[in-house]
Formats: C-alpha cells, sequence, structure tokens
C-alpha cells in the first residue's frame, strides 16, 4: 500500500467521471509528496503507526492539492509541474466543483485511518485549522496583488499561512497519531512554521533562479503576476531612489514586453544582491527550525532523517 | 444562543475582512433556515440535547451556504435571495476562497459541539459524505445543461445528490447526536431522501410558478439557463411531435428575447398540464416520507413537527 494506491481508490472508476478525472489527473502526477513525507516522518520520530500516517499524509497530500486546483483558476496559471493545470485543460467551473470534491476526500482519508477517536478528533482538528487559515494566506496574498504598501512583515505572515502552517500541521498530527506529548506537538509544529517559511522563500527564489525545465513552471511568473515576494520587498528597501521608481512602475504594469520587463528586474535585484539574501534570509529560518528540533527530547539519532528531508527541502531544484 | 450568535462569533472582526465580510453577508441574510430546523427537530424526535443540535445544524447551514457561494459563481447567478451573490457583488475570486473558509468553518461547528467522540466521528462521516455528494450532484447538473439525452431518473439521481442528501443528513445527525438506534439513523435518513425531493420538485415549480417578489429570484432562471428539470422532462414527454421539437430548440438556445422564450415554455407546460402534473409527483413522495415516518417506534405525538415542517416546505412561496 502506498500513496498512490489510496489515491486511485478514491478517484478510480468514480462517477461523475467529469469531477473525479480532474482529481485523478492532479493527485496522480509526481510531485515531492513533501506533506505526506513529513506526516510520516513525524511518525517515525514519535513512533507512530506507519499505516495510519500515510492516510493521514494522504489526507494532507489531498488537501494541498485541493488548494492549488483552486489558486491556479485564481492565479490563471496555465501550467504546474509543467503540465496544464486544471482550470486550462477543462474550465474553471469543473476546478471550482473537483477541488471542493477533492477537499472532502481528503477528510475521508482520516477517517479511514486506524486511530483512538480522541486522536482522530485533533487530527480533524488541526486538518481543519490549517486549510482555513491557508485560506485566510490566500487572501492575503490576493489583497497583495492590488496593494501598493505590502511590508516585509506582512509578506511573512501571508507565506506562514499560505504555506508554513500546512508543513507544520503535517508535522503535528504525525506526532498526534503517534502519541506524543502536547509538549512535543507544539514544539514539531514550531519547528515546521520556521521550516514552512524557508521552503517558501526556497520557492520564490526558484520562481526566477530555478533551471525551469526541472522546476516545472515558466520562469518569473510571480513576476509576471505582479507578486510581492520578498525578493521584490527587499528590493525595494535596499534600491536607490531610480531603482525603486523603476520597479514600481514595473510592478504596477499589466502588459507590456514581458521578457523586458523580467530582464530588467533581474538586473535590478542582481545589483542589490538579492538572491544572496534572500538565500541568507532562508538559511535563518533552518537554523532556527534546527534548533527548535534538538529541543525534543530524543535520541540525536532518531531526528536525522528529518534533519536531511530539511536540508534536501532547502537545497531543492524544483 | 442562536444560530446568528454562532454565525457571527466566527466571522465577525476576523481577518482578512476581504474573506469573511462575503461569508457574513450571505450567512446571516434571513433564510427558511431549513437545515438548522431539520437537525432540531430530529434531536427532538429522539430526545437529543438542543444546544448540540444547535451547532449541528449551523454547521450544515454552512455547509449549504458554500454550496450555494460555488454554484452561484458556476452558474452565473447574480440573485439569490433578492440580493446580488457574493460572485457577482464581489468577484469570482472572492467567491471561489470565502466560499473554501466557509466550508472549513462548518466543520469547525461540529468540532464545537459537545459530543461523545463516537458520536462526533459519525456525525463528520454523514456530513462529509454529504458534502461530497452535494458536488457529485452539482456535476450533473452542470451535465445536463449540455447533454441531449436526460431521462427523468438521471434527474432524479441528480437532484438526491445536489439537494435531498443534505437534508436527509441533517435529519440522520440529528439522530446520531440523539443516540438513536443505527436502524432509525436510516429510517430517518429515507425519510429526507424523499422529502428532499419533493422539496426540489417544489423549488422547480417556484421557478415558474412563485410569486417572484417572495420568492427571490428571478422568474425562469431555469428556463434562462436551459436546466432540464423535471418540469421540462415530463413535458418532452408528453409533448405532442410539434411540441416537442419546439421545446428542443428553444433549450438550445442561448440567446434571444428571453421574455418571449419563457412564455412559449409555459404555454406548452400548460397545454401538457405540468404543472399539476409535477406537483403530483411531489405529493407521491411526501405520502412515501410520512409513512416512513410512521415506521419509527416513537408516539405520534413526538412526530407531529416534523409532520408539519414537511407539509411546510410542500406547501411554501420562497
Amino acid at each position: 500500500m502506498n500513496l498512490e494506491d489510496i489515491f486511485l481508490a478514491s478517484t478510480h472508476g468514480k462517477e461523475p467521471k467529469q469531477l473525479y478525472q480532474p482529481i485523478e489527473y492532479v493527485i496522480m502526477q509526481p510531485g515531492k509528496r513533501v506533506r505526506p513525507r513529513l506526516v510520516q516522518l513525524s511518525a517515525e520520530l514519535f513512533d507512530g503507526d506507519p499505516t495510519c500516517a500515510l492516510y493521514i499524509g494522504a489526507a494532507f497530500e489531498m488537501l494541498h492539492n485541493f488548494t492549488l486546483i483552486h489558486d491556479d483558476i485564481m492565479d490563471k496559471a496555465p501550467i504546474r509541474r509543467g503540465k496544464e493545470t486544471v482550470y486550462k485543460k477543462w474550465n474553471s467551473n469543473i476546478a471550482i466543483l473537483s477541488g471542493d470534491a477533492l477537499a472532502n476526500m481528503a477528510l475521508q482519508q482520516i477517517l479511514n485511518a486506524d486511530m483512538e477517536c480522541e486522536a482522530r478528533f485533533k487530527v480533524i482538528d488541526i486538518f481543519i485549522k490549517t486549510s482555513l487559515e491557508v485560506c485566510e494566506g490566500q487572501q492575503y496574498d490576493l489583497n497583495f496583488e492590488t496593494s501598493d504598501h505590502v511590508t516585509i512583515e506582512e509578506y511573512l505572515k501571508m507565506i506562514r499561512l499560505k504555506t508554513a502552517v500546512m508543513l507544520a500541521g503535517c508535522l503535528k498530527a504525525g506526532a498526534i497519531l503517534s502519541g506524543a506529548s502536547a509538549e512535543d506537538q507544539e514544539t514539531i509544529y514550531k519547528f515546521g512554521i520556521d521550516l514552512g517559511i524557508a521552503f517558501q522563500l526556497k520557492d520564490d527564489l526558484l520562481d526566477l533562479y530555478a533551471d525551469h525545465e526541472v522546476f516545472g513552471k515558466k520562469k518569473g511568473m510571480d513576476i509576471q503576476d505582479n507578486k510581492k515576494t520578498y525578493l521584490y520587498l527587499q528590493a525595494l528597501e535596499d534600491a536607490s531612489p531610480e531603482q525603486h521608481k523603476e520597479l514600481k512602475t514595473l510592478f504596477a504594469s499589466d502588459s507590456g514586453n514581458f521578457n523586458e520587463k523580467l530582464s530588467r528586474v533581474m538586473a535590478i535585484y542582481e545589483s542589490l544582491r538579492i538572491k544572496e539574501k534572500i538565500e541568507a534570509v532562508a538559511d535563518g529560518y533552518i537554523e532556527n527550525a534546527l534548533s527548535t528540533l534538538e529541543a525534543i527530547n530524543l535520541p540525536s539519532s532518531k531526528k536525522e532523517n528529518l534533519k536531511e528531508m530539511t536540508l534536501q527541502l532547502c537545497k531543492r531544484t524544483k
């Protein structure tokens, strides 16, 4: 039994096929499966049941994919993981509805997992809290598109909600299903928040500095969408008055030549060493995460896999 | 404590306001509150805790409103309950996201209710099953828009999923929270399915034959959207070859003069006595529902409120 078996069991051959085929298309795409791996690693750390962790991991992976399906409608994103998005391949109605269905199918996996009633209740609680916070994060992200005054602090709050809480939620759920103490649940959650913020900063960097064949998205989509990422906000802070004015102008335009816009923005970022600065910020979060992990009173050897995963996510190319 | 207190506690003053204001706008609109009333009546029948029933009722009402927010995007519906829809008043991104958030807030109400762990698990189970089936029903409904061969049987399956399972789910949840037997849970669910189908047939009739000031929707929206309702499908079955051809032509057109289309369709329905026929079908479901209710081994006096509600829903004008 693996993740894909669980996914197929809940989609394959189901009717109406117009609803279930887009779901299968999305969740069966090869992905990093970061969220299930985090549930599994947390359950390993706290000696939880691996089969139970597999179902909870499936739930979070489905939740994550549900958010991608809906986000892609809102962002009008044509490509994800190198393939057409549901919204583009089918249409936005199908994408709304299959996303809605997938969110429910995610919860069903928590009901399918074999666990004590109270632990299940707590997993559902963190799952729903996470899911609601991700909506809040996405709303802040949408707000930022039309806002002229986004601070770095606001940006960090947004990515904490949109990205970090889900990684943290996976780790906490892994701890809950393993019967870890309330204190350990909170510690691993805190670890996940820092990891998640670093993960998102890395994602922001990859938008510009990845091998885009490997990354699976078009280069500079954040710039095309005028997303106020940490890169942009840091650049605004460090820019000369001329650069500041140019950045503002570039990020206010909707049309024009995209390649020209991209190369102008990248030139400013390079002159300000934005890549190096954001990498340093991300490294700071990773260090925090790792020292939080140290605080858990378990042998260091048990934490190796989680540490390795943390560093992998930091050095990833896609 | 009433429903509105629960709603406001989960929306009022919450940030980001762009997310929570549309939710508050929708759930605070005066409505029939059919679903909470069904949970309450079922809990009364089986001697359940009214406060617990209130939370579970709030959960279903929020779920219902979530489906309306998303359906209105898909149907491009400008007006609901006499007011602008979220999609129209704000935009479709806000409607997608606030709908997603509302679905999670609904589940949180089930976690807020004071109940035994196993009963809560069963309520969540029926709640999620219901929610997924509603998605399936909506997908069938969308499929029918472009399908040329919808049978009455397929239509009934669609409204069972889209409408009836939620009413039935409310009743079953009321039975679960009251500790009713598994048999009684299934009986009240079956009662709810028949009630729900009758309720939807009544809704189809109201689209044409309501006082539309009271009903709160524009007259003939189903006809404008070329919805294959029971009225249309029955008319096709009973039509003369000329009427059959005209109906097919009228329901294939997207543009043209709406008032002319509406009056042509209504003339055909009148000549075929469609209103009376569908009323008779709905009455049949109500009779079935009431005789199912009889089968529950409780004094007849305890069932009076549920019977009265059933008849109210049948004779409603909005």
